[in-house]
């Protein structure tokens, strides 16, 4: 099916504010979530709604937090999100950190007590209009070995930076720390297709090439793969993300995040902090260099790597050129969904008396 | 060849001091540089002392520079090092961070006009003593070629991280941005073998194993080796040091960084801003959270990641531990020297006329 990208976000708007959710919150949620599916990052879009729901259902979601700072200084804060939508807790915490960055020259947020906040991309490109360069990171429930551990200790740990230039499109780097999307796995498994070398590891710490190796006790591997590729790199950026979102919030961490809501995964079990967390934060371009000398050398930073010579039949890509161009062509064309989404999607619309037209 | 850390020290101290570097900046720039050797990242330590003087010889380097705050807002700073020594140039811009992070929460400098500064590790350290967690990146010269690309654009590109704990020793991650260091490719040189897949890649951009290969017109790869292991992963990476150490301090970026002094690679060639960058940062724990409840859970991640249960034969590492341990014993026992390093610190001992005494 093919979703109208406006009819799909108000749908997703009117489910968040079936449980609870103020409207203009709802309305920031359902920009969020459905920003993932414009740009292509599927796995983190409405296929996760009814998720969002399941940790409402489990009483790990508060429709309508009070958000609040409970410490801070010029350059920063920490911000409780009263087990809201890290969807609405993200955003809000981004404007604290261009508010503080505005005064300061940076503003640094890191966030406890949330949830899922979506594509980190998204959150690190708010600082664009501000003339500022935007960062987010966020822990996750752990699916990661360390190198050498059998043990799962680590999310996916994605880290974003958004970076504005003058006439050229925003470079806006968003990537998890691990050799592969979780996303990418689904699709082998749909297909009934092994992994390459290099992803995923069995439950002994063996590489295998098993595309449902997680559900069988084995793990995603850290960028890099293994020792010998680096996978100790991916891992200390993993490492990095978890440590400034959960241990420097006050938010639990490594083994101790709590799972997103899957069937059968509901309990966020021992806890050593407070909820989920993440790390965002926000540059002033000027408080470093006029802003319009900065980017045009970030024009020609793009300009330069764009050209490069190529291998026979590619193009060097920018960080952030392919989701762009995807979210133009799917604001415009629609979103595909996927038959067992659209009836995920339905399964909501008939629960909560919504009206189901997205095309 | 195994020599007595402080002799060492003391012998680099005084070859720069013979090149007019002031006594107390020129023992700095020697405990900056033989901590590489006594951390292990030997490519990074005395084994560069004679590319130093050699940068001085070619009038790239400023024995006595008079480095200066050219710009600032209460959490930034852009340093301009007036082409003097990376191993002097960083370490006041680290004490500028740690300051405005006294006041601000945070502190974030971006360094022009450098040089070399040794191993990143070093300085994201500096901030440990101040209940701080310290930062350090810095770009280089272009051996490294984004996915897709036949063309070096960036450089090893290291992020450095250092966190305090409490009982523990600190979390200390230090990585480049590639596949793996140009130090291992040497090693495989003087063995006269062949490296694994994933870390080169030769003159049109095909996969190869020619431990040569950056000689004969090939590049290293990114952390992730090539784009179905992640590699747009770690050349966004390094994409994102090269432009907060370039193009956020006003230095050259991409292919345009000036090389390190090798012979016959002296000249900067054409220049797009002003000599090599840095980019350093402080965060205050007490900005964010009381500093001995942080350091509490810190020992708390390092202990449950360091008791994980390992694959066999093997343990997880804590990012920091192995270069550690090493230091303490190369200081108390003494710093391995190869051949070659020894005949280029005898040249500079004759050609300054200082003691040659190592042992």
């Amino acid at each position: 099916m093919q979703a109208d990208f406006n009819r799909l976000q108000n749908f997703v708007a009117s489910v968040f504010e079936s449980i609870g959710t103020p409207e203009i919150q709802a309305q920031l949620a359902a920009e969020v979530l459905v920003s993932a599916d414009a740009r292509g990052i599927d796995s983190h879009g409405v296929a996760r709604l009814a998720g969002y729901v399941r940790l409402f259902d489990h009483g790990r979601l508060n429709p309508n937090p009070q958000i609040k700072i409970v410490h801070e200084s010029p350059s920063t804060a920490v911000i409780d999100g009263d087990k809201g939508l890290g969807l609405v807790v993200a955003p809000y915490a981004m404007e604290i950190a261009c508010e503080k960055a505005e005064k300061a020259g940076t503003g640094w947020i890191a966030v406890r007590n949330s949830n899922h906040f979506g594509i980190a991309g998204y959150h690190a490109m708010k600082a664009l209009n501000h003339q500022m360069i935007g960062w987010a990171m966020t822990h996750a429930a752990p699916l990661v070995t360390p190198t050498f551990s059998r043990e799962k200790l680590l999310g996916t740990n994605p880290v974003a930076m958004a970076i504005p230039a003058l006439t050229e499109p925003a470079f806006v780097a968003d990537f998890a720390s691990t050799a592969v999307a979780y996303g990418k796995l689904e699709i082998l498994q749909r297909k009934g297709l092994n992994t390459p070398d290099g992803w995923v590891q069995d439950a002994e710490g063996n590489p295998c090439n098993d595309a449902f190796a997680i559900k069988n006790g084995g793990a995603l591997l850290p960028l890099g793969g293994d020792r010998e590729h680096g996978s100790h790199k991916g891992y200390a950026l993993g490492a990095m993300v978890d440590i400034l979102s959960g241990v420097l919030s006050g938010a639990n961490f490594g083994p101790w995040v709590p799972p997103f809501a899957t069937a059968g995964f509901m309990s966020a079990g021992e806890s050593v902090g407070i909820g989920t967390g993440h790390f965002l934060g926000a540059m002033r371009i000027d408080a470093f260099r006029p802003a319009d000398e900065f980017k045009k050398d970030m024009d020609k930073w793009i300009q330069r790597f764009r050209s490069a010579q190529a291998v026979e039949g590619k193009q060097v890509i920018i960080p952030g050129d392919p989701e762009r161009e995807l979210e133009v062509e799917r604001k415009a064309h629609g979103i595909p969904l996927l038959e067992p989404v659209v009836r995920d999607l339905e399964t909501l619309a008939n629960r909560f008396n919504v009206p189901f037209i997205l095309a």
